[in-house]
């Protein structure tokens, strides 16, 4: 089975933070390997591949399992209802494709040690 | 030398996610043993304690260095301009005191990784 990963950002009025989104999805192809068909980034609003995009680029490539994963600290409105929300539309659009959303990053268990080693 | 760390967090109008941020304080304490004489947080707004509060408590309780890190994704207006003018304030109040501001978790080398845990 085909299976490719969205990294979601919540997307930023300052393009450089959306090239920071779209370089660390640079940096998961590298430490993924070869373990997804492909990885792409998608922002939920004010910047580029909107969510339902990435998600039909990627399904466009030949993905037969979709797996978001959203990159976001806090379970905010976003990470509760905007995000299922574009990803139920997709899945209804697409029921032969699995599409899924992985945890948000802030409940990433080495959270703690990621800080620490920020202060060393 | 008493070395403190203040985590700091945007803040929300969600209660929760404020929530989220002081048990991830906490976790941050069992993490780093003994490396700091205390750990608190703190939010650059909409929550409390604020960031002048949050430092004023660590150097009350003795800290004669504070290291404030940035749970922050982005190098937006928060990190290049709002918290830097937030920490000039308080060490010119205290200038005794090593008020020093750690990269943000966006930089974390190891955020790659981190992310690719959440989709095993």
């Amino acid at each position: 089975m085909q299976k490719s990963l969205l990294l979601i950002a919540h997307g930023s009025r300052r393009e450089a933070s959306n090239e920071e989104v779209r370089t660390l999805s640079e940096r998961l192809r590298v430490a993924a390997d070869a373990n997804f068909h492909e990885i792409g980034c998608a922002f939920l609003e004010l910047a580029e591949p909107s969510i339902p995009d990435g998600i039909e680029a990627l399904i466009g490539n030949g993905a037969e399992q979709v797996i978001v994963l959203p990159y976001f600290l806090a379970a905010g409105r976003h990470i509760t209802e905007d995000i299922p929300a574009e990803v139920a539309i997709k899945q209804r659009q697409h029921p032969q494709i699995s599409i899924t959303i992985a945890p948000y990053l802030g409940t990433a268990e080495d959270i703690p040690s990621l800080l620490l080693s920020l202060v060393k």
